[in-house]
């Protein structure tokens, strides 16, 4: 099919999101303000959980969203940053509850929380920023806005408990797969382009069409994220290569080997997967077993088709700066290197 | 004083809730039939784990506060009940997290979900529940209603951070010491009882009484709690006497004893509850120095107190089955067994 694969020197000239990071800056300095209000506590471990993570250089990518698409639609209001404020507040509490199950060492280059303060404390100061997100969201007042963000908070929860059943079962399905990354990635993605369109009270197609931007952005955005887990520059990725395989967990690369393997390759995937039974050298031979199979690059293949997805659902607007650095993002996303 | 002590021979005859729960019992059967809806999800792994905890007969008193109050003040629609039904799923969330946070082994006489599931299961069920909870009061659409219920999510989590860092610390005060069950218990309390005059549309003073008879009556719920846990019967409890110690969690009959106890007492609390070395006998110890210092009697006489505060915050309202009911909770809270 002849489609560039995103990993080696093949690459496509990196795309920036310069155009969409000018188009949100002033916003997002309002953002930060509002962040650094919201997360403060007459509990003072509570701010310094929440910072460790808040400030650790995440791309923001969720809230700015928000922020863009709200001023595509022409809203010239401040309520888009405290709903953007929301969605880093919700994406915020859903990375400390992950890092606890997931028993993650690392995130963003930078020790986890719950290695520092344990296990509890990244719990807790989750469920007060879940709650000091609601209470940002009322301060909106839109009913709408709420129903959304709420429905994807329940969602990415179900996500994650239907992560932990596929767990280490390498008998899983593509489509299976992609439900939980529907759920755990994709869903808030999907709420946080669509309020934008919500507090800019635009029309129920364009709503539908961020929501559906948003959606399979996300799913590309996760399938990346896991074909880099394989592929990826250890350095700029803030993590090391092949977390998800020592820790079992079952990505689309992992999907596909298995399936395309035969019975002596799937008898290692059960072993290492499966049964955790993890030897030197194992990591190589999965690495190895992928490129035989071009897991990884289909991986990057099927991510271009949601990207390809996302772009066209903004096929109805205008055009304009935004919508042009709205599309730049998809190919950001997919060109990334972390 | 003269107080009459709730917790030997002397106690007072049982006072019964049975006038409140006749009052709400048409609501409850709507309530459970909306709880177990609520709880579906096509991941089975949810319902299950949130069943496991909704259906282990629970008071639901903090629910059955939202109707019994929306009732009282003439409330004749059915939305009340929806926000009854957050109530007690964000306060399932709550224990669903508690319970991973303090590794605790039983609740209400059955194995914790986090035994049986393991913690991470808990943690995002708890999740799921919460972002259910918020959409049900999105569907009821009372902003009100939404802004008390956020603020008492993030409030509750920041009385759990707190519990942890003053947890093991003998030095805790009184003051510090209600601080903690201020946020961890009495505001959701507080939250359940405002918003069934929030449904209502009740007077500004009527929501401030409600809110006050809430939180001073979960004050005098969790000190009662605190008093049973070294004084209750097993069997009725549901969980073994002097849990709370043998996890070092300091309550007010710790704060009393250590605060009144000579330096050879004191060095006892810090040998056990600060450096969590325990001994055969040591609960007895315990126990017994809680006698001489009479700190369990008098965290009972301090429960009285804030149930007193309760129900003088209901003068305002005229008498009514309501009203009476609502002001025999309080005793019936204060000299319960379990």
């Amino acid at each position: 099919m002849g489609v560039v694969i995103a990993l080696d020197k093949k690459r496509k000239p990196q795309t920036s999101i310069d155009r969409l990071l000018g188009l949100v800056k002033d916003d997002m300095a309002d953002l930060n303000t509002i962040i650094i209000e919201k997360s403060k506590s007459d509990v003072d471990r509570i701010p310094e959980i929440a910072h460790h993570l808040i400030d650790s250089g995440g791309k923001r990518l969720r809230p700015i969203l928000t922020i863009a698409t709200a001023q595509m639609l022409g809203y010239r209001e401040k309520e888009h940053v405290k709903l953007a404020a929301s969605v880093e507040f919700l994406h915020t509490a859903t990375l400390l509850h992950d890092d606890v199950v997931d028993e993650s060492d690392k995130r963003r280059g930078k020790q986890t929380a719950r290695l520092i303060w344990g296990n509890l404390a990244s719990v807790l100061v989750g469920d007060y920023l879940l709650g000091q997100a609601f209470k940002m969201m009322v301060e909106v007042g839109s009913l709408e806005a709420l129903d959304i963000l709420s429905s994807a908070a329940a969602t990415i929860a179900e996500g994650e408990v239907l992560q932990i059943i596929i767990a280490k079962n390498t008998d899983t399905t593509e489509d299976k797969y992609l439900t939980v990354i529907n759920a755990k990635t994709a869903a808030l993605f999907s709420a946080a382009a669509e309020i934008g369109a919500v507090i800019a009270k635009a029309s129920e197609s364009q709503k539908a069409a961020l929501r559906s931007y948003g959606k399979n952005l996300g799913i590309a955005f996760q399938l990346i994220d896991d074909a880099l887990d394989y592929s990826g520059d250890e350095k700029s990725l803030g993590k090391a290569v092949g977390d998800d395989f020592r820790e079992g967990k079952i990505t689309l690369p992992i999907v596909l080997s298995y399936r395309r393997g035969n019975v002596k390759e799937q008898e290692f995937w059960r072993k290492t997967i499966q049964n955790g039974d993890l030897q030197d050298g194992d990591l190589e031979q999965a690495i190895s077993l992928m490129k035989k199979h071009d897991a990884i690059q289909d991986t990057v293949k099927r991510a271009r088709h949601y990207g390809a997805m996302a772009i066209d659902a903004l096929a109805i607007f205008p055009e304009s700066e935004h919508k042009k650095a709205l599309m730049e993002t998809v190919e950001f996303c997919i060109s990334r290197t972390h």
